[in-house]
């Protein structure tokens, strides 16, 4: 993932809209805020991302978001919600980059967003703010339905500026993978159970026999599943570019119990003594 | 789910067609559908509420629907296949409601949807008034395709008047579930084979220890599935606000073999004498 | 399906774009190339086919297209993406078909749409013409979002004249099954490894006990699954309207190990002797 030097466009609105969920696509929760955004923004144009990531796993939206936006125009609003904290009071993300804007919980999804670019700008909201919006008696067991569709249209309708969703954060960027020196973090777990990692594939280069490190063990890495047999653990370079954890004929989320921020590195692999 | 008060607007379309079918999306059928839609009605916005009806299940769809469309702006058209009697001569039905309309098959799809908003319209119309409307040798073997999508994109492009498709029927509306004293049906079965039933949640304020009563037997309410050991049969309510018989990682539908229509209750638990 | 007798109309893009593509819908590489050609053509309406195509079966990919552009209107583009050969220098086609246009990888995807009409006109192009088109540093990685999507995308904004994508060819249509005595070939699985032929069910009328032949073996047809015990081989009409060899409950890809290609007829019962 190349990181863009993004020129603070303002943001208006060219109404595409985005959509990224972990609601499934069996029963009609997308077609729902499809309604509502519809309903206040007649000429948006939505775009399905994907309504199957993984549930709880807002680190692996953000993952395919940060890989995912820079192919839209300046104008495009991204609206995520993957929200294991619905319910609760967490609060909600404003992110404008590059002349696009992303909104989601505040929950950890968009961080990968924002260091994809530089000049990024963070705000963050609640209740306080949606209740100058929407209506007060707002039902909050549908986010995406009652607080989330709704905002995104009024911004995509022009009728909802920015500037009414909390001030610019002085946010501190998340701590980048030190990727310089092979380092990085498991991101979450595919629906395969491969686990995917942060760390690119160019950090591979000048490795003569590379391997993954994780939690003190050395997994070798293959071009592919298809050279080892069933069951074996392996490293590989997946489509996004990152190095990935995966078991072949297997699921590798479920047996090595690996968990998204565990830490991983690649290196050069050492023979047993 | 509110039953609105509807104020009997007429219909003008606005362009939005939501699509709600069982024919799944590994083959290009809803696309077929679509393009029939957008060769006749180009300005269409077309959108998916869901295509993974389970099969044979139109009062599922309609259970969705009844739950949906007040989200959708007055002017925008529902088409609904899931259509068990394709190929026999079963009529369809036009419903207006708040100023919405949905074409569907007359195999109860529409049920829900219909006692959903009080001022609701229902027409019936069968090959004579297709006869009037499409070529007279339209196929009857893909009725989405040849019948529905071409009907609907006339009646969204403004040539096809609501009026032209049977008279205005004095419908006696489906006996609604007697849910003031907790009882009510099974819908359906969704793709986990949790059993849907009507009840709403609401019912079982005051109940101290609510069970969900089916086939004589009495099966304990849960917070979910967690708080069972695997095979358990529970009761619980969905994401929908209505309650459901499930078994913990397993398939209620099948274990209890269960058909649409089953009669249900939630009660007071009666401890064993 | 019928060869429709067509006009060779001239094409003229009326903003419809399909997809067809085997990427899934589980990570956002559709919704990639749908910000690619959205970010080049604003007002694009994408419409997907399926992107669930079983991974590698361009030919079925083509069977599906075949039997689906007729009901678009003239005007609209195809975009089919199932490419094996990704990476590496294999040209891509342009077909021209009753007004409306195809863009695939020339590995055979789009042979059955090419005899599907009349007057289809064909020509292919490949790094040449690209780079006259695109900035020579386009990846080849991903060549759904760095080749197919903006070429598309320019044509159907008006920009790219399809002249431009290299002369017609005198193309030699693909040999037509001879269906009319009753043989054809496998065009692949599906996701329940149900093997679809191009044997059009018309082929079975006259036939008294018909059978379908497959390496000499004569396996039964039925109406559906439903009236054999499962495990059983056997032979039905799809809702496509051609023969396909299934097994009950079972994988008949699996089973029979058949490929794409792979010779099948059918004929008259033979009772053993």
């Amino acid at each position: 993932m190349e990181t863009t030097t993004s020129e603070n466009l303002p943001f208006r609105a060219n109404g595409v809209i985005t959509l990224t969920t972990d609601f499934g696509v069996s029963e009609p929760y997308v077609g729902i805020m499809k309604g509502v955004i519809l309903a206040r923004c007649p000429h948006s144009h939505l775009v399905d991302l994907t309504h199957q990531v993984p549930p709880f796993q807002p680190g692996l939206a953000g993952f395919w978001l940060a890989r995912t936006w820079q192919h839209f125009a300046p104008g495009t609003l991204h609206l995520a919600v993957v929200d294991p904290g619905v319910g609760t009071d967490r609060a909600m993300v404003l992110l404008e980059v590059g002349g696009q804007v992303f909104v989601a919980p505040d929950n950890g999804l968009l961080d990968r967003v924002y260091r994809s670019a530089a000049g990024a700008r963070w705000r963050t909201f609640g209740r306080a703010e949606v209740a100058q919006i929407l209506p007060p008696d707002v039902s909050h067991t549908f986010h995406g339905r009652d607080v989330f569709a709704p905002i995104v249209a009024e911004i995509a309708a022009g009728r909802l500026g920015i500037s009414n969703l909390g001030q610019i954060k002085a946010v501190e960027p998340p701590p980048a993978s030190p990727t310089g020196n092979r380092e990085g973090r498991i991101v979450g777990a595919d629906h395969f159970g491969n686990l995917v990692t942060d760390i690119p594939a160019e950090c591979l280069a000048g490795l003569h026999r590379p391997v993954v490190l994780f939690r003190g063990q050395q997994i070798t890495l293959h071009r592919s599943y298809g050279f080892v047999s069933p069951g074996t653990v392996l490293g590989l370079v997946n489509s996004w570019g990152t190095v990935e954890i995966a078991m072949a004929q297997g699921n590798a989320r479920q047996a090595l119990q690996a968990t998204p921020g565990e830490a991983v590195a690649v290196a050069e692999s050492i023979p047993p003594t």
